[in-house]
């Protein structure tokens, strides 16, 4: 993330000029974010909001950097705290349960809605959206190959694979609660990433005599 | 779907019409359709599009009913050549592999699109999706209650939660496809349903048993 920590005056007003619209860009996208939502939801005039960023988009940019750094650094303290590859990939749903509520408060993952909201004319954001979602994949999948060679995990799993998959569920369930305001999506989503990542445990030892035959 | 025969010249030219905009309003979205990609993808005039339609919602509710039931005719299809529940829910992997270049090509499954697009002023497409989902959901879980019935799927199996998660990874993967231009996810999602709905299969004779003690 690019969100180092903002030093003097000026670094704290555009740190909450960012907090206060993050969640604003997150539930409209970028084209339905008006100027009078910034104003409203900053209580600042347009110059305020303009004499700290270059122009919408750079706010925006800001904005999911600080929407998306809020989930990825729950999950990398929760696994910090997690000594096996099964304990750090457990974060993912453990985390987001304990966030559901916030996160649909704040108009669902600001990655599905990045990559869903930005079409051709903001590059940009669908950039921006597109590395995290590559650094997620690499992440996801290092773990389980990690829990492969530590004997955790069974070793015909694809991490790979596995990896999209997580991703993919995550993402389909927030854009589908988002879209029908059902939180059934979401709560169903977690269960089934829970699920397919237990199912990469090692069974029984006869199991595993009988994989490695 | 309302998608009944049109009849006679009016019949034939709002049906053009609509064959020719559903991928336009699937890749641009409600807002970020302007009237001029309307003409421009029909080569009408705006008196000839809005003799045939009352206003711009109408003709996006008919397109994304066009868009959707070219993949439900596709699903309905398969399916009626399938005599088990299995060979039904297959079609869906099925079905997707054969219309993926298309379903790309058309800007992604419509559903997704709708969903994601159409944020509160534009109530009627949303529940025109959320309908469509609603409808999906019970013809999968309904079809997995038959398969388990019959003696195909594990006793065990769960018809609502499968039936949430083969759509959450097909609109999930849709998605991630469209957003970041990478037909990988859309790949992996449909080996990803694919693996699921045969993970639904009775294993063994042993395990029959075993499940039913």
């Amino acid at each position: 993330m690019k969100g180092s920590a903002p030093e003097g005056k000026s670094g704290r007003t555009k740190q909450y000029i960012i907090e206060r619209v993050s969640p604003v860009f997150n539930r409209k996208g970028f084209a339905g974010t008006s100027l009078s939502d910034l104003t409203g939801a900053t209580g600042l005039t347009k110059g305020s909001i303009y004499g700290n960023f270059k122009n919408k988009e750079e706010v925006a940019l800001r904005a999911f950097d600080h929407g998306v750094g809020r989930i990825i650094g729950a999950f990398n303290e929760e696994m910090a705290r997690q000594e096996t590859s099964l304990g750090k990939l457990l974060a993912y749903p453990k985390v987001y349960r304990l966030l559901r509520d916030e996160i649909v408060a704040t108009g669902g993952c600001p990655l599905a809605n990045t990559l869903t909201d930005a079409d051709d004319t903001h590059q940009a954001l669908r950039k921006a959206a597109t590395g995290i979602l590559v650094y997620w994949r690499k992440t996801v999948s290092r773990l389980i190959e990690k829990g492969i060679r530590a004997g955790e995990f069974r070793h015909d799993a694809d991490p790979v694979k596995t990896a999209l998959s997580i991703i993919t569920i995550i993402e389909g369930s927030s854009v589908l609660a988002k879209g029908t305001g059902s939180v059934e999506y979401y709560a169903n989503g977690i269960d089934a990433v829970e699920e397919l990542i237990l199912s990469l445990k090692k069974q029984h030892p006869e199991d595993v005599t009988h994989d490695e035959r």
